[in-house]
């Protein structure tokens, strides 16, 4: 609280030149202890032993927090119904419903052993958003459509139906709940028989998402608020490392051909890489296994997953193509044949709006708020309504970094910041034309 | 063959300097021909489209093996008996009861998915021992006893339980049969309730066991015969690496603690500074895995096995200081911490009996075959012999070094060489005082 009030005296005048513009300092501050206790309600439904949530989708912890959510959205005065995917939608009208909606929000289902930030957040602040629009007394132009999408953790399911890209065969696929998502979405009070009509048949003006950062960088740099520049693409592959297995007693040191050998100059080349050119870009090996896998044997092939993530699909292209070569230079060195198969997890980049990126930066300038562009790297809901709308998306803070963890953890006054920049944002789409 | 001939005409004169001291060339011959015979006959018991074998212990496929080598040992007069440990024992009387037996043979169980020649040769060999004396019509002073150790792929079961090593646990754990080696060494005519019985109650004077050499020494070095030093000691660890587990699409390069990096380098440390010493120690990872285990999390915590063996325990132990200084020195720069967990397998390394090696020395001398003295890199029976009575070893050479692999090969005239060399040294054995 010091650190902003020193703050507000430093950049005092932008406060004034946003205030000009947006009557700012008449608009109602979100409330930092409304949306913790919100959190901290959503935050029982699944509850586990950790401190964390265990409220996969389709679970009868989601569903009851889903109830909750609900509740609270009509208590704020919104039209709730479900669509065909499960996603909840929320209405609240404007001043001219011939106007495309405004669409805010984001998800409350975890992944196993999850925690209690991420996905609330954004829900939360959505709520709270109404709240000031109620408190504030005002009227939108566009109507607005707050949602909570279904199933992000299983693969943004509920934003993907509702762009129109999710497979029938998906539906078919057993979820983190036992349930196949087709189950899930029935639990859900959607229908997985009308997949198709799932896909939003009426245009949207924009899509905005508050989440948290699940990363380090924002508390490192003591920044306020992440503007998001899009949703990173995600590329997988599975290498395969050959060499000769053999007996680990009687085959002497410098004969082997070991596969695991050569796999680990590989996974080190990958990391240094990586780290050592220009850019945001990652690169991350999370899985191994050895074959025949005995600790008496030497490796004869090695498999390991790799994943590449980047705001651009040509700069994921030649991290991988450097990838290569390191590879081909192992094979020429240690006898040994590496192939790289790619995974059908192949995540295009998303870049979110630059108008709406603008509309952003003007709302955090006129809260007086500190603040930074930075892509994602984790993926949202976000990025499969980039394509089909405007899309902007707000970061706050999470502290240590930490993510998909009991641990996770996001301050109330952070939270009530991102529910500030989101509720000016909206105020501003209202007014823009794209 | 061509090679053989003309290795007789350069060193003609060991022929004869051998046969001055043994009458060596009124000795009659191995049969090539008759040992690939029975090797042939072994193979079709627990045979496997690879043209391997799967006949592990105590198997229907092992039964039936074991009746076909007691048959054939019935038929060379061996009079035949299975003791409580499930071994088979033909004993050949000599001169003097009085005086302990000569001890010799090997095992016939496989490995799953084996070849046909690891322990078969040396079962094979021995018969071949036993027919060569019945030409040459001979009675040795000493009684001998021919041996097919059970359940020697399993741990060397029968030679522990033969030399009163082999715990009561040990006969619960299931082995690769499906059945515990307990009820496997019923199976065999043996009886679990009197492991302690199995113990060798009488001395033994000597024991010599012939086998392939599972590694490709011998045959790069175009030598008929290895002396085995003595069976190398296997101490066995569990490495564990431990970073810091997180998001691998919001985690930047730089501040990643990745213990899947950190144990990259530990294995290519491992693998290079057991290279670089002077000496026969070998060192081994072939098992790894990463937790958690997702394509898109950085690894938090990585296992492995270490495996290191020679033939002296110092060195053993040495490598393995100078393993975890590279590991201390990991623990600096990456900030990761790694420990070293000893798992239950350390056996101590087994020299054989100084005199043996000299008597099989002169035995190839005599036979005018090439030879040299090297340690065994893997475990045989002839570990737990050694501590209990003067045992030898005689290798003969696995083509391209490969062994526990349908692929395994030895040459008839290798197989019949080592045949030679076993008769030969049991001859002076019987002349021996210890």
């Amino acid at each position: 609280m010091i650190k902003r009030a020193l703050k507000s005296i430093i950049t005092a005048s932008f406060i004034f030149s946003g205030a000009a513009l947006w009557a700012g300092d008449d608009l109602p501050a979100a409330s930092p202890d409304r949306m913790q206790s919100h959190i901290e309600a959503l935050s029982k439904f699944g509850a586990n032993s950790d401190g964390g949530v265990d409220r996969v989708a389709y679970s009868d912890a989601d569903i009851k927090a889903r109830a909750y959510i609900i509740a609270k959205m009509k208590k704020a005065g919104l039209k709730v119904h479900i669509d065909y995917a499960g996603n909840i939608l929320g209405t609240r009208a404007g001043k001219n419903s011939a106007l495309p909606a405004i669409m805010f929000g984001s998800h409350i289902d975890s992944v196993p052993g999850g925690g209690n930030y991420d996905g609330d957040v954004g829900v939360v602040g959505a709520l709270e958003t109404v709240e000031l629009l109620n408190t504030a007394n005002i009227t939108t132009d566009h109507p607005l459509e707050m949602v909570i999408f279904a199933d992000e953790e299983g693969g943004t399911v509920g934003s993907m139906a509702m762009a129109g890209i999710l497979s029938e065969a998906a539906l078919g696929d057993v979820s983190a709940s036992g349930y196949t998502r087709g189950e899930g979405v029935d639990r859900l009070g959607g229908d997985q028989s009308r997949l198709k009509d799932a896909k939003r048949s009426t245009p949207i003006h924009a899509f905005m998402e508050l989440h948290i950062e699940q990363g380090g960088f924002l508390e490192a740099k003591k920044l306020n608020i992440g503007i998001v520049e899009g949703i990173v693409g995600i590329r997988w592959w599975n290498v395969i490392v050959e060499g000769t297995a053999n007996h680990g007693g009687t085959t002497p040191m410098p004969g082997r051909h070991d596969a695991l050998v050569a796999a680990s100059k590989l996974v080190i080349a990958i990391s240094e890489r990586a780290t050592g050119m220009q850019g945001n870009q990652v690169a991350t090996v999370g899985k191994i296994s050895a074959f025949p896998g005995a600790p008496n044997v030497i490796p004869g092939k090695v498999e390991f997953s790799l994943e590449i993530r980047d705001l651009d699909s040509a700069k994921i292209q030649h991290v991988f193509q450097v990838i290569q070569d390191e590879a081909k230079k192992l094979e020429d060195t240690l006898g040994v044949k590496i192939s790289f198969q790619a995974s059908n997890v192949n995540i295009h980049p998303a870049p979110t709006n630059t108008v709406v990126r603008t509309l952003i930066e003007d709302s955090i300038k006129g809260l007086n708020l500190s603040y930074q562009y930075m892509p994602s790297g984790a993926g949202h809901d976000a990025q499969d309504m980039a394509p089909i709308t405007p899309t902007g998306m707000i970061f706050v803070p999470s502290i240590g970094g930490i993510s998909h963890s009991p641990k996770e953890y996001t301050l109330p006054r952070d939270m009530a910041n991102g529910a500030d920049v989101l509720f000016h944002t909206l105020l501003k789409l209202d007014k823009t034309n794209f």
